[in-house]
Order: C-alpha cells, then structure tokens, then sequence
C-alpha cells in the first residue's frame, strides 16, 4: 500500500509535541506539507521530515492535494480551513475545540459528510489509559450507576507551554474565542459524556478572567452540570493553578467511589462499599509537562486505512463544543441553559 | 459566680455528641433541664446530669426559666423555639442551618435584640484546628488573592449517624426542609464566607433526590459560588458519598495553593510558586465517625460571661443560610441567583 | 422454614472458632447436638447454645436424628463418622482432610449418594476473597496461559492452635495419619486445582519429620506439581515457619505475574507485560492467627436448603486428597507418581 | 611484576558485560587476544584493547601462548576448550555450567592437574554481597539449623540479553544442552550447597519447554531438593519470568527466617523467633538488567598471582552440575534421583 | 530453694512501675515489706502483694530482716538507707544516682564489702535489647575505633512522671541534690562507659535552672566528654524536652556511624564507608511513657542466687556517677575538671 | 549604570563552586581578575570569563584597580589581603573564618571603615532558606524562649572537597590556624548567634586531632556555650563524620522543639505543646556535595549598588570568630571562657 500523504496546518506547540512526531513514527504516513504564517516554523519541519513548506494552507491544498490533514492553528480558524480541506478532497484532524459557534461545526460536519472524507476531533483524554481502565471498570457494572461527580482540569496557564509564551493566540480572544474553557473545559466535557456514556442536559457556569493580564480570554470557570441520567457534578477549568496542577475525575456511585488521576502512582483507584480497594497502575494521565503520545493521530490514521469510523466523530466534537458554549451563555444571560443536542 | 443554668431541647444525636457532653464538662454550666417529645431520651439525661426531663418546650421555659438554651430540633422548629426562648429570657444556641426562610432568620436575630439575649449559631467547622490555620495563613497575604476554590462536603448520609437512622426526622421534608444542603452545604457556606473574609454574590445550582428511598429531601447538590472579590469556586453537599468521604476545601491563589482536608496527616498543606511546601498538623477535622470537640458551647458559654458578641452571630448564620436558600430557588427557577445580603 | 437441626462431632479448635459460631449466627440453624469423648467440651457448647451433650456419637445420632452433621475430629474419624452420619440420613460437612485414604474417599462419597444426603468437605480457601478475586481475574484471560507457580502454606504448627497444645492429635501419627500435609497441603492441592481449573497429572515429594520433637507426624513437605495443562510448580506445607508465617500463591503466566497474599495489604497483585499494574485490596486471608469467617458452613447450608450440589463436593475434596496421597507415595518409593483421577 | 596475559574465548554477552571489562580494569592483566567465529567481535576488542583477533581457539593458543584464559562460549564447547587450553599450559575461568556431563567436568579437573594450571568456575553467586552477608550471619549460628528452604533464579528469557537475541545458542539445544537449567538453575544448586555448606543427597524435579518458541531448551524446572543434614526445599529456574523477575532465597531455621533477595532496599532480612528483626543493606544481587562487579575475575587473577586454590574450583563445579543433571535424569526417568558426589 | 526475702523501701513511681512488678513476677522472689513514710502507700502494697508495710524502714529491717532490699527513695536518702540495710546483712539495690556524693559511694560499697552483701546499682540503661545490640556490634570490631559521640536523654521534666507531680521530691534540692543530671545524665555517663569500655578523663558543664519553677533542681545540662582514648563527645540532661524527647546516641567510628534509638523502628541503625547499611529492630528504648521491663531487678536477684558479681557493682555505679559531680563542680569553678576514678 | 568590576583571589574550591559562578551570573558585574600562585588555574577562569590572570595580588590590585573583591585563600591570607585591598579602595568579600585571630578582624574593619569600603564576611549558612524560615518562624514568639540547643557540623573532612585532595591548605596548619573549627564550627556560632539573636557568654571545649593523618589541623571538636539569654547548648564540628553526615540544629524551646536539618524532606519541622505539627519544605541546606547558591555574592553586590550594610558586616564575622578563637582557648587552658564581644 502506499503511504498517506498528510500536511500539516499550523505549526504551534501542538503540531510540535503531538501531531507532527507522532505521524513521523507512523509508518503508514508521509508528511507531505508544513504550513504556518511563520514559514520559517514551517521550513524547519520540512528540512527534519521532507516535504514542503507554505505560509498559506490554501496554497498547500491546491499544490500539495494531500491525502490528509491535521488542523492545529488557532481556535477561530478551525472550521473555515477544515472546510477548505474537505473540499480538496482530504480527511481532516482538527484540534479541540473543534469550532467556536455550534453553526461552524455543523457546517464541518456537513461538509465532510458532502465530500466524503473522514472528520476527527482531537479529544485524546479518551484515549489516556487511566480514563479507559475507568471506562471499562464502568461497564462491568460493578459501581452501578453514577450519581455525583467531579471533574477538573487546571495548570499555570499556556503562557510557558506556547511557543510564543505570553504572546500566544490563546490570549488574543478575537482569535482564541474561548480561554481555559475552549483549551481545558471542552476536555472534560467531552471526557465525562464519554465516561459516563451519556450527555448534559443542563449546565450553568461563572467564566471570567481573573488574574492573567491583558487579555480578555477567560482564565478561569466553574460549572454545574446534570446529565441526562440524573447524575449531577461539577467541571472546573483553569489556566490560575499555578501550583496544583490538577487533571482528575472522581466518581460517587451507588456502589463506592471512582478516583481517576488523584494519586500519582495508582491512576484508578476504586473503594467499594463492601470494604475492597483496587487500584490500577496504568500509566500516567498526559500533562502540560509530560507529554506522552495521544493515540490520536494513529487512531486518525487507522479510521482512513481502515475505512471506519473515526474514533472521535465530528458528532462528539460538537456534542463536547456544545457543553462549553452554553457555559458561555449562562454566563452571558444569568440563566441555567438546557443543552440542545 | 453562680453557675449558668442550661436547658436542652431536642435530644437527638447532635445534643448526645456534642451539646450535651460540652456542657457537662464546662464548669461554668448547670444543666437544668432536657426536653424531647420522646421523653425517655429526655429523662435519661436527667438521670445522668440532674435537671429536669420535659417533653414540651414551652413548658420548661415556664417551669424552669433557664439562663440559656441550645435548640437541637429538627430545623422546622428552630426559628419558634428560638423566638419563644428569646422572649423568655433565655441566651440561644441554636444549630445550623439557624432556620429554614430568610424571614425566620431574620425574625429571630430581631427577638434577640428585643429581649436582649444572646444569639449563636452552631458553625462549627470556623473553630476546627485546620480551619484556624488556614485562616491565620491567608492573613498574613502569603497567599495573595484567592483566585478559585472548591469546597465539600460529602458522607453516606445520616441514616447511620441519627438516633433514628432510616426513620430520622433528616428524611422527613416537611420537618427539615432542606437536606443534605441543609445539614451539609450550609457548613461549607459559612466556612467559605469566613475563610475568605467574603461575601457570596452569585449563586447557582443543582440540587436533587438521587438515591436516598422514600425521601423527597435533597440527598445532593453542586453548587458555584461567586464572590463579591471576584473569585469563583464550587461547593458540594452530598449524602452519598458511600465512600470517599470528603470534608475537604482547596484555595487556588496568586501565590500557590492551599489544601485543607486532604490529607489524613498533614490537614493544611500550602504549596507556593517559589516551590516551598509547609504542611500542618492541627489535629483533625471533624467527621460523622470522629465526634472531636465543637469548641461552640464552649464560645456560646465564654460570650454569656463576658458579655461580648457570639462567636457566630445571628447575622452571620442568616448571611451562610442565604447562600442555600438562594441555590434552592435557583434549582427551582433555572436562574443564576443574586445573593442579597 | 422450620429450622435446620445440626449436630457437631468433635469440639475442638476448629469446631471452637468456626463451625460453631457459624452456625450459631446462621438464622437457618438450630444446634441440636454437641459431641465431644471429653464430654465437658459438649456440654459448654449445648449450655451456651442449646442442645444436648454427648461423648459418643452414634448415640447422638440415634436420639437426636439431626438434619445435618459437621464432623470435626482427627482425620482417621472422618470416614467412618461421615458413612454413619449418611446413613442415620444426616447432610455431612466433613473437615479436610476429607478422609486417609482414596478408598475411605470412595466410600464417603458412596454412602452420600445412597442416602440421598448432601457431603461437602471444608476446603475454605477457595472462599477467602483474594483467590475469589484472583480466579475471578484468571477468568478474564488478562493473565493468559498459567507456565509456573508456587503455593505454600506455613506457620509455626498446631502446637500454638490447638486447643490440646503439644498434646493435640495432630501429633499423634496414628490419629493424625498425616502431619503438616493433611493441615496445609491439602488445602493447598485443592486451591491450586481450583484456582487454576486443572488437575495434577504428576507429583513427587519430599516428606518429613525435620524438628517437631516426640512425633512421627510430619511437619515438612516440599512437593513439585505438574498439571494436565503443562503447567509445573512447586507445594510446600511446614509446620516450622517460626517466623516467615506464609500463604501465599504466586502465578508466573504468558501475560505476566499474580501474587496472590504476597503484602499485607494489597492482597492480590497482578503485574502485565505492557506494564500495567493492578492492586487488590480484598480483605485478607485467613491465618492461624486471624479466624475469618470460613464461608464454609453458610455454603453448606444453602446447598441444603436450595438442594444445590455443594460448593465443594466430595468429588473435589477426594481429588485434592489424591495429590496428598501421592506425595507420601512419591516420598515412599523415590519415584514420580502420576496422579490418577 | 610482568602482567598476567590474558586471552578471552568466546565474546558473546558474558565476556562482554563482565570477562573484558573487569580483566581491562585488573591492573595485573593484559589482554593478549579475542577469539570468536564472528572474527568481526573479536577484531572490536582487540581495537579497544590491544592485542590480537582470532576466530579459532587452536590457532590462538599456538600463537598467543596465553598465560591464563576465559572460557565464554556455549556450554557444549567449555569441556574440550579447557581441556586443550590447559595442555597449551593455560590457566583456565570457565564459565557455568562448567561442562554438559559429569564426565566432561571430571576431565577438565583431570587436565586441570596434569598441566598444573588453576581451573576456575564462574559461580559469581556466591560473591554476590548479600549472599556473602547471608553466610557469615548463618556462620555464626544465631539461625540455628537450617529446616527447609526455597531458591529461584527467574527472568524473561535470554532473548533480550543475549547478543543474538532469540537466535541465540541458548534456544539450539545441541549447542546450549541445558536451558534455563544451564543458565540458571547451576547458580542455585551452587548457591544453596555453599551457603549451607552442605550437599545435595537426592533431587527430582519437573523439567520442560513451556513457552519458549522454536525450541528444546528447557524454560522452566521445578526442583525438590533433599540436604545431606536433612534439610529439604525448592529450586526453581525459570526463562518465563516475564514480570515478577525474581533472584531469591529464603531460609526457615530454627530459630527464625533468613530471607534473601526478597526486598528492593534491604537485601538480607533476618527475623528471629525472638522478635528481633535485622535489616542488611549491602548492595543489590545482580540480574540481567544491573550487571555489577562479578569479582569473579578477580578472583581468578589473585588465585593465580598468589598460587592459591581458585576461589571456585573444579571439583566444587562438578558438584553443583551434577545437581542440575541429576535433575534432568529424574524427568527422564520419573525417579528422585540419589545425587553420587 | 526457699524464696528471697525482698523489701522494698521508698514507694514511689520507681517502685511502683518497675521494681515491685518485676518482684511480683520474679518466682524465686517473695516480698515481705514495704516501707513509704506516706504509710497508705505502703499499705497497699501489702495489701495487694502481702507482707508488711511500715512508715519507717529502720524498723522494718529489725522486725522483718529482710534477705534483701530495693532502695527507691529521694537521692540523699540513698547512702544511709544502703549501708544501713546492709548491717542488717541485706542485699541492696539502690537506685540510681546511688549517692550524692563521691565519699557517700565509697562508704556504701566499703560497708557492702564489710557485711557480704551484694550491692547493685540501678542503671537499667545498659541492658535495653538496642543497647545491648549496639554493644554486641562495637565489640565485633567493625566499626573501628569511636572518635567522636552525642548522647542525649530529655523529656518533659518529672511534673507528669512522678507519683507527686510538681510537689514531688525531684524538685526539692535539699532532697534530690541533683535535679535532671541525677535522673537522666548519670544514665548516661553510665552507658557511654559501658558502650565504649572506656573512662571519661575530661569534663566540662553548663547545668542550670532554666524554666521549671519554683525549684533550684537543674533542668538542663550541657556536657562535654573526653575518654581516655581520647574520643571526645557531648552529653546533654533535660528536664524541658517538652517536645521532642530524645533518648539517643550516636556514635561516629573510623568505619562509619551507629545510630542508637533514633529511630521508632530500626533501634541500631550501623552505616559503614563500604556503603552497607544495616539495620537492627531489637525492641524498644524505655521512656517514661513506655515502661518496658528494666531487667534490673531479675539481674540483682541472680547474682544473690548464684552468687556472682551484680551486673552493674557499687564500683562501676561510683564511677558513672563522678561524671556527673565533676560536670556540676565544672559549672561550680568555671574550669574543666579532670576526672579521678 | 556601568558594571562593578570584580576581582578573585585565590582560586580554589571555594572560588570554583560559589565566588566565580555567581558573580558570573550576577548581570551587575564583569569580571575583571583572577589571582592565584598556581597561574596556570588564575589563567583557566580569565579564559573562560576574561579578565586577567594575576599570580600576585597585589600586583593585580595596582594593575587592575578592582571595584570589589573576594578574598578565597587559606584562612592565613585573609586579614593582610582584605587590608590591603581596602587600601587599593576595593570593597571586600572575604571567606569564613574571616581572620585568624581576633586582632587581624579588628584590624580589617577599621581598615574598610578608614578606607570608606564595605567588608562582608562569607557567612552563607544565614542564607540558606530553612534558616530563614526557622528565623522567620522564631520571631513571630510561637515557640517562646529558647532554652537549650543542638548545632552540629560534620562531614568526612576537606580531602574529598578541595582541589588538591588531602595536600590540601587546610590540612597545613601554619596556613589553615584552624582546622574543622574554621571550616565549620564557625558557621555554627554565627548560625546560633544570627538564629537566636543573642550572643554567646561562656564556652568550653575539647577539640582535637583524631583521626586525620600527618596534620595537625583540628579535625574534631565537642563545645558547650552559654548565651546571654541564659540558652545552654551544644557545638559540634567534625571532619570525620565519614558517614551520618550532618548539618542540623534542634532547638527546644518553652513550647516546644523545632528541627532544622534533620530531615531530607522536611527541612524545618515544628513541634508545639498543643499536639501541632508544623513541617516546611523550603529547599534544602548546601552541603559539600551539593553546592546550592550561597546567596552570599548577590548579597554583597546589592550592598555595594545600594550602598546599604553589607548582610554579614565585619563586626558580625568577628562576634562569630571569637566563639570559635576562645574555644581554642578552652581548650588550651582548660577553662571555661567568657567570651568578650
């Protein structure tokens, strides 16, 4: 078989740590194309891996044709450039959050679906193997069914993590749209759907920006939610956490308590009613500052390989999408919002 | 001096673990009189301590006029027992939550003023150990600003715990109005109010029935809180935490994080920026299992004998009472409520 | 349901701190019979429990014609006690060794059958909840084929345990026939069968006496197993672990390692080649010193009152013996005996 | 003093990780010459080290006339290369199993003698500092006798260590002849007649390929031993060991358990019927992961510069061999073999 | 063998805690008196062990003429009460500091010697199982010679310990003489003597009253030691450990460091320059919250049995308490005195 | 402003691992000289740093005309070259112990003091953070008064740490005057008078060489001093703590014992009356083997831009001096000394 010419859009930190070295162990994967406004960015990752580099994806779509390409550029450019893509013909990876209005993604969504091409979102907590021992332990049965939960994800803020450091685009709301929500929240929310196997019926939320400096992105948000199942709980992101970097899940249930990522050697660790522990060593939940492979890159590229459907569907990015846009819209009206999906 | 002479109404498990105890070690304290509906539990303290055994409050007031009062009914009943004790003549301590409207709250710190007589409410968790230090600690500004915090609260609910278990007045709406909110989440109120030295601004929540049988009062509940400083957090009241039982409340702050209650050794851990931890063991904080001593008669006893202001004012409990009665009405109205204080 | 009617033969240590009180906390069971030849010991237990005492038990059968029967005495007994006990129509819960022979086994399970009467044998390891939990994970496949393992059993010797001391039966060869292999081994042959749900198709064994003082019984063995499947390992049973008190099963498989009653406090530990590793905290297993609930009799019961075929029938309980036997056949005659079943 | 000439044969794994590098840093050696088939191996050594490349042993011996030799190579080799080495009047290191029949190893200590050079064993257990630690505690008799024991030798396999990974000699039965038993079980049979020092009287054991692929080596062995002073225990050797790696020993006593290897920190635990318990931190075991000193060299070179008996003769070789044949012999034949000494 | 004839003079905590115990428990003993001034203490000794109680023990000796004699009185009691009982030909324990001064020492042991009577003193510290350990290790020669030593006995003062709190004997100088030096520092002097077989040659002080009230008792002593080997060290008494009790020693040898109690669990804790580290658990120091067996009493009750040498004589108590009046006539002249033993 | 010009004298350890880094980083200084006897070293720094290479200092002083330097010979140079880099108009840093007897520090402060330049003793033991925060801790009164002490500093003696191994200048006595006292024991007297804010009244010690070979450098030393405040404690400097290397200091105070150093996570640890635990991980104390910065460069070059006092001031090094000199005395004359400030 040949390989899969992928191109690369958007050459941040994010191409940098995930995308870009885990398609270069991909054997079934030839990078193809770089693309970024900074061609030097660009130019560096084509002289490392071959291939060419353009400053506009545009250009690169037309010259290149790619069989596939990863989206990582910033927030607001998602969706025109997924669409772009699409059009050309190519199966799209697009970053988290997937869009920044529910129009946007409905409209990837649509335009996959018209061009029969394969749309992913880059949801990778999925796929960390604590969260899928949990998973599985959940669908033993062996909790019964969730009641309460907690789930957040805080550190220092993207400020060390981007390449740009304070000068990134996550602080440039016309550009970012969402802060810590659109960077961190979309995470859990997608993660507790996911987890818990069902959806949010019912979210409210204070968002706001607390202590980073000039910038209007939020830096902070606590929200309530009620599922569809009845299990209420809180979802918490921040970009404030300068100590107490925190990526955890816990779960109350019928039969005991599920604690995900609270305990730096046993990642699950589950106490039952009857009196027995069992905790699970499975490897750690990827932070800002251990970046372990996401598993979504080769999961992209197997659902092509493969023909199947992609492991994080356009579906569950804009379900996940929706959660954090009516956070926002709690904060905007005052009013406990009902989600749509 | 002669000694102050002390009634006890309602002789359920709060009065047998910690009123009753406190006042019969404390020297400065005669009890003189018990009163339950059930009049056995009544004259069985009678029995052990002196005094007199009633069934009818009012009757003891007359009978008996006691310097002072702790009123540990079910809270339908504290604000008239209060009002009624108040006109008698009788210092009140009343347990949390002090009422069930703010009207009441408000009707009974006016009787104290009226008659001149003392008014407590029973907050315990502001003289827990761990509490006190981490007070002192954010006093003195190492922290900086509190950015984010989550507080909670959460035990297998007071089916073991009460005199009655299943059949505890706790489970019976009508008599406590609220429950696991009432019992629970006004604890974290007051203590996140007084930590902070704060006002809560804006409350949101859910609150529900989830898993307790045969009851219609809330046996959970997440709330988010904003604070009139800006800060935002959570709060959770729970009484199905079957395990991973949980008092425990975190501050993310400018400077670093402090934890308190999470850790069974070191109850206050403080973590700065400059990478120096300081850890504290106070002595532990209070659980359903472990009854330590509330430091509350003790207080309420020390402001009758000096004349000076109760350790938890009337005004205080009304002000960590509203925090609840407004996450209840948002419950009911789908709307994030304007705390009015 | 009118009650179950049981008799106990045999008022010793194990009688004393199992069979007893675990009849007496089943609500199914009535006590009816104690039998002791140091009659004293009855009559304690029927002045405690109600019934009657007697030192000779073929004549308890005759007056009290019980329901059921447990047959706590030196192994010799057990045959003859079990034949008589099925043919005055009683179910028989016969303490391991079941028997001292495989034909004294045969015939138990015969005269079971001809009187229509249950006959369980007490092999409680398989109920303690760490092989429950280990057999259930086996189960799963996770671990894969079982290649090698090791099982032992040893603590300082009965001399402690026994409610006669230096002078219990199980000194005496003529009573006890078998020493350290009749107490421990066997309770080991049967969990390694039953864990691994294979049977020894081999067994050589060194037997003997090596420092209990004034006993022929022996107080060490050291036994290699192979199974049907493949599998090899090796059994120890020791009366003379002083220190080191051992019951511990450990399964090197295809997919990795299960350390079965290993540490003290994660009681099943099992460690994959992909590097996961997954803790157990089930409860302990029982030893010498801690007398957990056996299981044992409760199982009898039920299978009495359900008519369900005991949780250990004789059937098993002859083939565990079987490798016992063989061991001493293997350390009489210097050869590898293979089992036959 | 003129340095030791040194010539190593065979330059697989062992003389890699051990023979050359601690006869480099001897400085009463000088290595003369390498010998291997692959004549590449030997060429790289005789680059870093000085000295010359040979592929045949022969040759070498008549051109290099080397004062003193290591012998490295598969075990079916180390009889007839000794032999011939110590005509060309060579001091011989053989490595273990020091040949493949008793026959073999009674010739080699044969032309041992007749040539008047040492002949050494490469039994490095015995130096090992915690086994060292173990015999002089024992030595001192505090233990009292010893009553049963239990050793095992078990990692994943020479797959991953030898140079030739799974096409290594050690998977062709007609070079290797003895697997795991070879490779391992030879360092127990050493370990356990010199720590106790005391003779095998009589082994079965269990021997067999149970998941190695394309070959007859033997991976797994279970072995009963039976001392000369009466004690009896187990020997495991195992190449299936793929988590749960194990190199340990433990000794029940009569006065209390020696355990061995059993503890990542604390490498020889004594605990005494008298309560006391002793800790021994004296540097790790060797495995196949941490390749510490052998001292094995060394001891060989100072044997030879002071004409002293080798620190592990041939004779002392012979003996813990014929332990490991004698238990092939007892799977051969389904017999507990009586060990000839 | 008749029984030894005891009588206990002084009944106060020493008495009560070990030696009327460790006498009641002593077979070979029977008490016949005991004598306090404070008579119901006396009394109920009798009471509960027979024998006789007196207020005066002249009287005592003359009536019951006991075959020996326990003196656990206040300080400057000690010489009159030994050489008193010894005329009256009883064996004599006295308790440490045996006198409080040099001349009153040489005058007991000359009258023990006149009237051939054993004559033991009190110093308990050298047999405690870590002591004894760390002597056991000194005397292998392992650890070379010792240079430099800290040894430190502190707590909170005998307010809490004795029978008579703050009003007891300790705190009346008239009385005791000696305040923490003669509780606490003579157990040391005494043990670093015995540890090292060495004498002090060289002492300097600082003693002083630093924080108990209305006492001139010392409460705190700062020591320098030199031996006659020339190891010089720190000893250090104090009666204001009130946190942080220390019972320590630690000692710095040619060969590396011995940690003698400075550790809950590992008593003796040996690290050597080659790197090993050994580790002992032997059983607890005695403190004065923890009053484990002294040993004492059964070491003074068989060397009158066997006639022997008493473990620690009238000569080696005289010795270690010269220290401790050197180190106050230091204090006393502001000089470094040279001790004369 | 332009950068302060900085010489180094003496270019040994001391200079290798603090002086030369630090000003290295400080962006306020340009290295300008380096001066050494030994050329060849002064030459290597001037290389990596520019500047000159001087083998004279007084040559440098004239060639170059330093603002600043640092004085790093053997304790013999100091008091001549800090004079006469006064004279040339140079600030000075000079090492502990800052002169060798009490009239060359006087000297060296009326030379900075005539000479209008500031004088700051290497005094970094202050600096280090658990220092800090014991200070911090003790001068908010929580602990009470200080009224005995533990301060101790050893480790296995200059050979291992100095450039020239044990021909190092220490180990010289005509050049070193002192030997572990003036390398360590005077950090401990400044520490004890820096953390108590007192001053030592009377010492006494026994120093000595003990183990060292050919040097008559002290290599041991015992002391006891009394504080103004009435404080007594102990001093101890060691150079053959060849293991149980120490650097710690306890304090037991009226509430209750704080340990600095004593633990390797918790490097201040308070302990209170009231049962509170306070523990405080503030980054460890520099040790020979791990050279943290000193603090002591940047705080000497902020005392020169801000013309402020410098941290450690002349008269602060003599006070700190003095203890140690008449220590020297003690031992000398076999006195107690009162220590005249």
């Amino acid at each position: 078989m040949s390989k899969l010419r992928v191109a690369v859009i958007g050459c941040g930190s994010i191409a940098k740590h995930r995308h870009i070295p885990e398609y270069a162990e991909n054997s079934n994967v030839e990078l193809v194309a770089f693309v970024d406004p900074v061609i030097e960015r660009a130019q560096q990752y084509a002289n490392e891996h071959g291939g060419q580099a353009f400053a506009d994806y545009k250009e690169m779509l037309a010259a290149v044709k790619p069989d596939a390409v990863s989206v990582c550029t910033p927030n607001y450019l998602h969706a025109e450039q997924t669409i772009e893509s699409a059009k050309a013909g190519a199966h799209v990876l697009v970053e988290k959050p997937m869009a920044v209005t529910d129009e946007e993604a409905a409209a990837m969504i649509e335009a996959a679906k018209a061009n029969n091409v394969k749309l992913m979102v880059g949801h990778n907590q999925r796929f960390m193997p604590p969260h899928q021992k949990a998973k599985e332990i959940l669908q033993t049965g062996v909790m019964g069914k969730v009641l309460t939960f907690r789930t957040s994800f805080g550190h220092p803020g993207p400020d060390a993590w981007s390449i740009d450091g304070a000068d990134s685009w996550f602080f440039r709301k016309e550009e970012a749209i969402m802060g810590a929500m659109g960077d961190l929240g979309v995470h859990k929310s997608d993660l507790i759907r996911w987890l818990l196997d069902d959806e949010v019926s019912e979210v409210a939320a204070f968002v706001g920006t607390l202590d980073k400096k000039d910038t209007e992105s939020d830096d902070n948000a606590s929200c309530i939610l009620r599922m569809q199942s009845g299990a209420i709980g809180t979802l918490v992101a921040s970009w404030t956490y300068y100590k107490g970097e925190d990526n955890s899940t816990v779960l109350w249930c019928e039969n005991g308590v599920m604690r995900i990522g609270t305990d730096p050697v046993d990642q699950v660790i589950v106490e039952l009613r009857d009196g027995t522990i069992n905790k699970y060593q499975t490897g750690e939940i990827s932070t800002n500052e251990k970046q372990l492979s996401s598993f979504v890159v080769e999961k992209f590229v197997d659902s092509i390989i493969n023909d199947t459907e992609p492991a994080v569907t356009g579906e569950e990015g804009r379900a996940s999408l929706k959660v954090i846009l009516d956070a926002f819209e709690s904060q905007a009206t005052g009013k406990v919002i009902k989600v749509q999906s």
